[in-house]
Parts: structure tokens; sequence; C-alpha cells
């Protein structure tokens, strides 16, 4: 959550501490607790997921062949999950006061499934208190996560550190085929031509940029404002000979200068906040050609316009929020005078390429922990379940936007060919 | 226009009658003329089209090149285009008081460029006065633009009369083959399966649920209010021994009933009106399977929301509104649980096929205008030229939505490959 709702959570959490210290002599579960756990049980009645107490009772009729048990070791965590579930269940597994036993996903991925609105009251509360994505603000937020240190996600990305959905042509392709598909979908999308100018918001470990001055020969401006990713970018771009051809700048992308044959961002949109939509609409209007311009905007989104999870926001992504296809058309490509040419939703290639990066974190967790500690291990862990299931599930999207001026002719006659025809020649 | 806004109209009507006497002596332009003919021409400068008199003069400073001139044959032409020239161009041209000098669509297509507010306070007025799409309306409505004789549409359509935006594998593909391919597309979007049911909301004269059934052994429940075509349809069923499995239904959409495997509507969207979007909405929900369900909308639509232009809702499309994508998500999608797969805009595509039906249109001028009239004959004329400029300009778009229930998978893995791929095989 945010700086000004941690007035907020202080009250909560010391609330939770107190109750945490009437249960820490492991004292067995009294009437008020089981009556707690009766009525959680009975909540999640609609999916397979068992409620176990920290004496190893459960609820009276639990689910028959469970997914897999939730188990509480505190009474803090029962009252967690009674008052917030959507945060405490994170804060809980991240401490070691609720474990899951079975496979984490699945369960998370049940609890995904369960119906409820789409705003809870939690989020409206929140809400109150968000912080926003101001200048300096979206440098503390990148910083936060972004600037983990390089060593920590090349223990479980692929060898270029590409931290975005892959695109498995093939079910069964590796992680390293699937990344290089996308970064090669994202250049046919935006049918790049030798000698073309692209600018790319948020460039990550600059991968992208790399590959799309590489293999398709244009010249590249790529905006980052995340220290660490941009010293490993630009390292990459001298050892391979690109440094003349993609320029690493150290700036907010709302610093852009210059005009481009097309602009680029692959999974930035969700640390702008529909607050500054507007000015990356003004960022399009400006810094694109009118006549023959056009842009690539990848980015996890929804279907229903909601808050991300409180306790990501809190303890993983500060800032976040994943936009609908509605709020982008109308909040950034209207402003801008553009047009809609192609929306490919991805959400099962997120799901997948999550459980990659799972899979590799889990091959790697001792190092992991050794070297963050329990605690932050035990959070990733939870940030990249939850974020499988959530696009398992379809409670996250994951949206592929091909737009232009209204002015500019598509790019395209009849949009690039799947990856059938790309299979079938050398380029994978 | 609508009905009630007849009143208004009539005033308009009566007022440029009376001018019309004025002139309909072919008295020279006077002071009057002369200034309001060089106000138009100036705001008209940012496009190369000239405005000419009924006595041959024109403005000081005409273009050089002009694409074409705009000839006014009376001074009710030069009042009206004055006073409101989104409605009185359309109605000038089709009485003869105005003429086009030069191929028709060039010019209508530089007065798509011009720069202009998205909503006029012409726009704004009539919105007050206009007809909902209750279901008797939508049956007139239907009645008085599809109804005007098979033989009228077969006189510019392609045989299986498939008046939609066609899909060219090619730029140089003939119309028909266009007409298969989309017909095609659209079934491999939907991963249509033997066996499947599917649901069609307003379906033309049949082509693409006879298609749906023959090529995809599909049962298909086709719903129409319009008489002439579902007589066409039957028959077609009949004769190609389709009956048994394609139902045409003489209903409105909104009556359907039972549970599909899919749901699709092509071209129809634009006839719904977003004030019944909601009923759409409803309609998703309660007739596709919430698991493995998927449909698709094909239909007109804008970058920015407003309304049709005037002239065509009066002339030729009572009651017609095409839709912003982020209408369609937020007031169709949205309400019935559904997530966006996959859009593709075909707004290249639909000035394509606009131009083949222009071409087939003046190849049988002659019989259209003994059998329908000369006014009948131009203002059909205008309406296939103007629909062809506004594709060409940006000014419309035709949006391709694949969409499923959010509990539903994605019915593919990686979206169908582009026409390169089917154009290797032989199914065009």
């Amino acid at each position: 959550m945010e700086r000004l709702s941690q007035p907020v959570r202080r009250v909560t959490e010391h609330l939770a501490s107190a109750l945490r210290r009437d249960a820490s002599g492991h004292a067995g579960p009294n009437a008020l607790d089981r009556w707690i756990c009766e009525r959680i049980q009975r909540s999640i009645k609609a999916v397979s997921v068992r409620l176990v107490l920290w004496d190893g009772t459960c609820a009276s009729a639990p689910p028959p062949a469970p997914v897999g048990d939730i188990v509480l070791h505190e009474r803090s965590a029962l009252l967690g999950l009674a008052a917030d579930p959507e945060y405490f269940f994170g804060e809980a597994y991240m401490s070691g006061r609720l474990s899951v036993r079975g496979a984490l996903e699945p369960v998370v991925e049940a609890l995904s499934r369960l119906p409820g609105p789409d705003v809870t009251w939690h989020d409206r509360v929140r809400s109150w208190f968000t912080r926003p994505n101001s200048l300096p603000d979206s440098r503390r937020n990148v910083h936060a996560h972004y600037d983990l240190g390089n060593d920590f996600y090349g223990l479980w990305l692929d060898p270029e550190l590409i931290y975005t959905c892959a695109y498995f042509d093939r079910p069964d392709a590796t992680l390293e085929q699937a990344q290089r598909f996308k970064l090669d979908t994202i250049c046919r999308k935006l049918h790049l031509r030798p000698g073309d100018t692209v600018v790319e918001a948020g460039c990550g470990w600059g991968a992208l940029a790399l590959h799309m001055a590489r293999e398709y020969g244009v010249r590249v401006t790529a905006f980052n404002i995340s220290v660490e990713q941009l010293a490993f970018a630009r390292e990459r771009a001298r050892r391979e000979g690109l440094a003349g051809r993609v320029d690493f700048v150290d700036d907010d992308y709302r610093n852009v200068t210059g005009t481009f044959d097309a602009f680029v961002s692959v999974g930035m949109l969700e640390h702008v906040g529909t607050r500054h939509f507007g000015a990356l609409a003004a960022v399009l209007r400006r810094a694109v050609k009118r006549d023959g311009g056009r842009g690539l905007l990848h980015f996890i989104g929804r279907d229903v316009p909601r808050p991300l999870n409180a306790w990501i926001r809190h303890r993983i992504f500060p800032g976040a929020y994943p936009p609908t296809v509605a709020e982008v058309t109308t909040q950034v490509l209207t402003p801008a005078g553009w047009s809609v040419l192609d929306v490919e939703n991805l959400r099962l290639h997120y799901e997948r390429t999550l459980a990659h990066w799972a899979a590799r974190f889990a091959a790697n967790r001792e190092v992991a922990r050794v070297r963050y500690g329990p605690e932050f291990t035990r959070a990733w862990e939870l940030y990249l379940a939850g974020s499988q299931a959530a696009f398992a599930t379809g409670w996250m999207q994951l949206f592929q936007i091909v737009c232009a001026p209204r002015e500019s002719a598509p790019p395209w006659w009849t949009r690039p060919a799947g990856p059938q025809s790309v299979a079938a020649d050398d380029s994978l």
C-alpha cells in the first residue's frame, strides 16, 4: 500500500500484533476462533480449499478432496483473513503465520475463482490514500521494484532478463524461445523497416531495444528510470556493438523529445496510472509522426476497472494499476487522436510465462533465501503464484494494442501472420 | 433523421423551398450569395475542393488544382451548405440542386479530411429527437433499409448478397473471393468445430449462417427481422439442403432463447444503439455457455463517440449508431462478464469493399435510375462514396472483436493465422 495509508496500516498491524501475542503460546483455538473458521470455510465453499487451524483441526464440513490446505499457525492470521483477506493472506504468508499444504499455485488459483464484487470496500478505503505517479514518485516506485538487483532477477528470468509476458508459438516452447518470439512479434506488428526511428518508453534491461536495432535495422531511443537496468542495458549495447544505434536515456518517458516513426511500450502502462494517461497521450501526439507513425502498447490489463491486489501494491508493485482496454482507448488513444488497429489478449501466455518463472524461482529457492531472507523469498513465491492464478482465471489480462494516428494509414494491409507461418521459417 | 425531428426538418425545408423559388429563374448570385460563397470556400481551404455558383463563378481565391468542383445549381443549396453542411450536402446532392464535377469519392474524401469538432451543435440538437431502437422501432428501421428489395441489392452486391465489409487477403482479390475469405476468417476466429451450436444475431441474406453450417458442420440459429432477407435465406437453405442445420428465425435478437457454443453478429451492432447495449449484454450472458463459449462482433465503429452523419441517418440508415471499442467493451462485454480476446480493425478493407460496390452500382446506374428514380439513385451513389471516404480517412472504423465469458478459456492458444497461411492452402 502507499505512503499515506501507512498510518491506517499501522493501526491494523498493531491490532494484529496485540492479538498475535495472545496466540504466541500456541494456545488452542477458542470458541470464537472456531466460529470465525466456520464462517471463512463457508465463504469459500465454492472452491475446494481447506482451512486448518493451529491445532490441526478444521471446520465442521471441510471440502472432501481439497486442492490444498491453508494452515493458519496463529490467531492473528485467522483474524487478518477475516478482516481483509486480500491483504492479510499475503502478509501472513510472507511472515510465515500462514502456510499452504500442497502446491501453492492451485490453491491461490482456486481462491481467485471465488465470486466477489469487482471492487471491495477495502479497495475503496485504500483508494483514498493512493499515491500518484508523479515524476519523483515514479522514480521511487520503479526503484522499489526494478532495482532489487540484477542478480535477483537473474535467478529466475531468462538470460536476457525479459520481465514481461512471453509469446509461446507452441505451448512447449522454452521460455527463451518464447521471449525471442515475443520480441519478433512486436517488431512485425510495428512493421519496422530499416532506418525507422523508434522510441521505447520503459525499456527494462534493454532486450527489445537491442533486438529491434540488431534484427530490424532501426534506431532506438529507449527511456528508463531504473538505474540498475540502464547500467545493464548500456553495457550490453556496448558489448554487442549497438551503442551507436540504441540510445538508453535515463529519464521519464514524459520528457521525451523529437519525432519518431514508432512508439513502443512493453510492461510500462501498468506503472503509469490513469491519472497520468493524459500525459502519455500528449507524448504520443507530439513524439510520433502523424503520417505513417504507429505504436504498440503491451500491458497487464483487466476486463473491469479495479485496483491491483492491495498486498501486491504494498509489497511488490507500489503505484501499479492494470487498466482496461476502454481506459486505454478513451484516456490515451482518443486524446492523442489515435485509432485502435489491433488487440491481442495473451493472458494464457502470461500464465505460462509465470509458470516458467515460478519453476526457476523454486529451483533457486535456497539461494534466494540465503541472499534475501525467508520473508522476501516467500513474498516473491506468492506474487509469482498469485499472478499466474490471476492470468489463468481471467482475473487479469495481457493486452497488446497496435495503434496509429487516425490520419496515418495502418502499417499493413492484413495484420502480420500468426506464429504458424513464422514457425515455418528460421526466425526462431 | 428521425420521426420526432420531422417538424424541425419541415421548417428548415420550408425555408429552403422559399429560397429555392427565389432562385428558380436562374437569377445570378447577389452580393450576399458571393459573400457566403467566399466564407464557405475559406472554411474548406484545408482541402482542394472548389465551390462553383450557378452562374459558373467561384470565390476570389479558389484552390489552384482542385480534386473536383462542387457545383451549386440554386441559391437554396448554397444556403443549406452554409446552415448545416453535413445534412444539406446530401439533401442537395440527392435532389440535384448540387452536383460534383470530377469523381464523386475524392471530393467527399477531401471534405472528410476537414478538421472539425467531433460533435457539432447540429448533432447535439438532433440528438434530442433521436428515435430509440425499441422492438417495433427496430423492425421499422430495418425494414426501411433492408427491405428495399433483393433485386436492388442484387444490382451491386456479390451474388451471395453479403452486405458487410469483406476481407481481402490480397488487395487485388475479387469481391467474391474477399467475401468468402471474410466468412472463413470469422469461422476460424470463432474456432468452430463440427457439432457446435451457433446463434447469429442479424443474419442478412444468410450467407454466413449457410457457410458455417456447410463448411464447419455447425448448427445455426439465425435471427433477422427483415422479411425480404429471410425469404431469400430460407429459400437458399432449402435449395442447398441446409434447412435442417440452419434455422432462420423471424424475430429480434433480444428474444433469443436456448444456450449456444458461439454468438456471432456481423454488421448488426450499428443498429442496436448504446441505449440497448445492456439488452445485448443480457443475451450474451444467458445465451452462450460460460464454459467454452465465445463470440464475435463485427461492426462499423469509431475512435470517438459521435452520431452518424445526419443525412445518412435520415435517408439511408434510420436509428444507426457506430459505437467505439470502449462503448462496446464497457456497455456490452463488461456487463456480460466477458473478456476481449482479439480486435482487428479492417477499415481499409471496407474502403475497398465500398469501392467495389460503388463500381458495380455505377455499372448498373441506368437500371437503378429507371427502376428507382434519379433521386434515389443519387442518394445511394453519395452514400456509397461517403462511406468509402469515411473508411479511407479513418473517420469510421471496422472492428472485429472476438470475445468470451471470463471463465471460459480462450478458444485458441495462438490466434488464427493471418491470410498468408490461408492463401497457401486451398481454402480460397
